[in-house]
């Protein structure tokens, strides 16, 4: 595999935002990926680039509130590099960046069960359903993985 | 003034969500603001509360990148609390809450001059207008203040 992961940079997001609401099948995703961490969270978030292309990213925190815990609020992989170990693989550098925290969050849709599938084969465990969790009617999949 | 100022909760997420959209005078707000601020960034975060009812809140956070800054993400206020300094001390606890950092940042629409005047007002800057800040087409104010 060529692909390079890197670090975030402010200067990654209009890539991020060119491609994000295909790589979702058409979904409406921009709104919901604000520039702010491509500038304020950059040690937790990744670019991965193939031959200077975007090819995936993943953005994520360390929490503010809980000291054991890191939440990885976006990830995207292109869908030519899907099946390629690249989402795995961002997902271990996220886990390396925020250690010694061993709780990892996130929330997908239940719709998007490719998601929900890929975070299972990850070692993630949903925790619940919750219909409304990001507002009405905006179902999510709370997931958790104890590294 | 009644109002009481106190840390985020996950459970005042569902409040703000019912209203956010209405206090921005329609415009749908809503999907910009995710429940983990409410979770993982709470003690940068705060709820206003009249008799137990929202009268505001705010959503903040300490920059991972950068060590002195601290960002605000979301304010509102009721629109019938405009005008009573609840703006002005929702801004005063985030500041204290982020001390020692020195650098406070925000972005706003260009469209929403009250916010610009505000932001003004309380002794930031505009270091620039960026027209495709937050994606092609959505353009941000970007303004800092020093404490």
């Amino acid at each position: 595999m060529s692909v390079v992961i890197r670090h975030a940079e402010p200067r990654d997001y209009a890539d991020v935002i060119a491609v994000v609401d295909e790589w979702w099948g058409g979904r409406p995703m921009a709104a919901m990926l604000p520039k702010l961490f491509f500038v304020h969270f950059r040690d937790t978030s990744f670019a991965a680039e193939d031959g200077g292309r975007l090819a995936g990213f993943l953005c994520g925190f360390r929490s503010q509130t809980h000291d054991d815990e890191a939440y990885i609020h976006f990830v995207g992989v292109d869908p030519a590099h899907r099946g390629s170990g690249l989402g795995r693989e961002l997902y271990d550098r996220f886990f390396a960046a925020v250690a010694p925290r061993t709780v990892i969050r996130a929330v997908t849709s239940p719709l998007n069960e490719r998601s929900v599938a890929f975070h299972r084969a990850l070692g993630f465990e949903v925790e619940r359903i919750d219909e409304d969790y990001d507002g009405q009617g905006q179902a999510r999949v709370l997931l958790v993985k104890h590294l």
